[in-house]
């Protein structure tokens, strides 16, 4: 059996060696001697991030002072909405970077749901990630309307005259499954309702072409693929055919056409800041801008082609090894309905994982038996995924 | 005229040396050469706030990943509020980080709202911070409700059986005074309305005390006298009495009694915690934390007594010169009624504060002709405002 790894790992360096995206993993400050598979809940520190934010607290903030928001901060939003646009196919000036995913989906929705009046339904996934249907059922009660739940397969034909809008994630958070965002899509225009998509899975390792998918509104995280660090803020896209009539509720300053005019009147900003609400906590934004020089160079072909061969070699290390002992597939086989995550079913799975920590191969557990390995594009390699193969297939033996 | 200019840095020195708070000024991170009188905008750095930042990145972020939300950061928004409540006049178990400013207004003022049904008013102090104004307007509409701006003198004749809330700003922005709180929140209550109480310019310069109060609800922002960095989270604090019946509409899983169970039924929280909406910026959240420490053996009454010594020093030399060279008193001349900034009408008051920039003395500016100095507590000097007097009077005559 050793033999078997000694040969994945072999095969695994060859894979390495010809990745196009090999030199992108120095961009990042990994700690040593850790095998990192969550990237997925928090994605690792670059270098660029711990120079910008230094910079930030000696310059920016120490030296500069109030200065600073004229000098860089202000237009923060919109820049760093501006780099993440081209990784979800959206305009320059289409994205802006505020506020976290919860509160964003709270926003889209309201501003979809007052585009729809007299309509008196909310569809979503019933696999949705809780956050987004707790969002998704407060803003139907408190607009007296229903949310009807369903697979997502199911959405297609569920959407009809009373449909407002639909919302989902494009990839499913414990799956890993890339939901069929160009069928869903025109299945709820063509009954008149609007999409919000939530790209928290997909925004940094699977693509996501807005613009192609003539999408209405969707959110995503700042934190996970795009690694601009613990809790970093989310972003915010509205279709440009919909931005002069859009109108969310939380009309704060920042949303303001000149919120230095300190006017008592709200006239809401043209474009895409119409989305802000307050004052963005700079040092998390910053965090995010200098992350996102992660992807200078690279497109999102190569993300996708480089998330796809790691869980490919995974998938297949557990075809031949992990489903001996006691490894399920939960995430879909054929890559074509797989997001850059591989979810694995194992009884036990809770202190699987926390074991795994303990030998510095960090991943994490989703209830009820779920195992999740996030496989990074821009840092993880097939030598990596050998090793937390072989890694899995010991413990599992030891269980 | 220099006479009169050396015998008030003499004055000055003889106060900074009988000033109790002489030793936390060192807690703070000043640039060299610079007169920082607009920390009632930003808060300058203190040293613990660079060096917890510094081990979040190196430490918590690099290190531990997504283990450091188990080991610190899940309970920092509690832990936070915890720090706050105190400066506040709150209970532990009652304030929460998060968010900013705007956010947590609308969700206060929309789970009042909520609590007072059938009626259909909200009442603000006219001088309200815009956003404060937007965000008031915004819920009003969308409840059908009127939004009433009268001043702020006028409130406790204002408020009837068909005021639902009441929200003001309890220091005002431009002009320092501080509302009647006393008189309002009491008023507010015999006509059956609650009242939002927004702290933006009081917490860590002017003394509130919600439970003496009796207030309803509070938000007030991280990033003024709290010292917790550009766009710092804000805070929001709800009366242990209305607790269990109050909620906010924006249900992200962050408000949930238990996130980490991923439950598709939403139950909030038992506490203050369902006032939380999603994931959190740590960096943001970590400095604001580590700025706290500032207030270390501080109390809310020497706090109060450094602000009226430092505001009184200054107005008296408004009194003594700066009138005659063509500045106006805007704010209150009675302490009593004053905040812990001044603002001086200037014809031409935007080059002014241009000009005092390039002499590196920081103040800013509100349309039309505002110039705001704020002076805060834990590192304002007397003999810094005596300089800060004296080039204004150099300034001015220049001008």
């Amino acid at each position: 059996m050793a033999t078997d790894w000694d040969a994945f790992e072999e095969e695994a360096r060859t894979l390495d060696a010809a990745d196009p995206l090999a030199h992108t993993r120095a961009r990042f400050d990994l700690p040593d001697g850790v095998l990192y598979f969550d990237g997925n809940s928090l994605g690792p520190l670059t270098h660029e991030a711990r120079r910008v934010l230094d910079r930030t607290v000696s310059h920016g903030w120490r030296e500069r002072l109030i200065r600073s928001w004229d000098e860089d901060w202000m237009d923060m939003p919109s820049r760093v909405g501006d780099l993440i646009a081209p990784l979800i196919g959206a305009a320059p000036g289409t994205v802006v970077c505020t506020d976290n995913t919860s509160v964003n989906l709270h926003k889209a929705l309201e501003s979809a749901v007052a585009m729809r009046p007299g309509r008196d339904e909310i569809i979503t996934d019933v696999n949705n990630f809780p956050t987004d249907i707790y969002i998704a059922r407060s803003v139907a009660e408190r607009h007296g309307m229903t949310l009807t739940a369903v697979k997502a397969s199911q959405i297609p034909g569920a959407v009809s005259e009373r449909t407002a809008v639909v919302t989902a994630t494009h990839v499913d958070y414990r799956s890993a499954h890339i939901l069929h965002a160009d069928e869903i899509t025109p299945a709820a225009h063509a009954a008149g309702a609007l999409v919000v998509w939530d790209l928290a899975h997909s925004v940094g390792a699977v693509p996501v072409d807005l613009a192609g998918l003539d999408a209405d509104f969707a959110v995503g995280c700042g934190y996970k693929y795009l690694n601009g660090g613990p809790g970093a803020p989310a972003f915010v896209y509205v279709a440009p055919r919909l931005l002069a009539e859009a109108s969310q509720p939380l009309h704060g300053w920042w949303a303001h056409d000149e919120p230095m005019a300190f006017e008592t009147g709200f006239r809401p900003a043209a474009g895409i800041k119409r989305f802000l609400t307050g004052s963005p906590g700079v040092l998390s934004m910053k965090a995010l801008e200098a992350a996102l020089t992660a992807f200078e160079g690279v497109t999102v072909d190569q993300l996708r082609a480089k998330s796809v061969s790691l869980t490919e070699f995974f998938v297949r290390m557990w075809d031949e090894q992990l489903q001996t002992v006691g490894f399920s597939l939960e995430s879909p086989r054929d890559p074509v309905h797989r997001g850059s995550h591989v979810a694995l079913g194992f009884a036990g799975g809770k202190q699987l994982v926390a074991d795994l920590a303990d030998r510095d191969v960090i991943a994490d557990f989703r209830p009820p038996d779920l195992v999740r390995f996030g496989f990074a594009p821009l840092y993880n390699t097939h030598l990596e995924t050998a090793r937390l193969a072989r890694k899995l297939a010991e413990l599992a033996s030891a269980h």
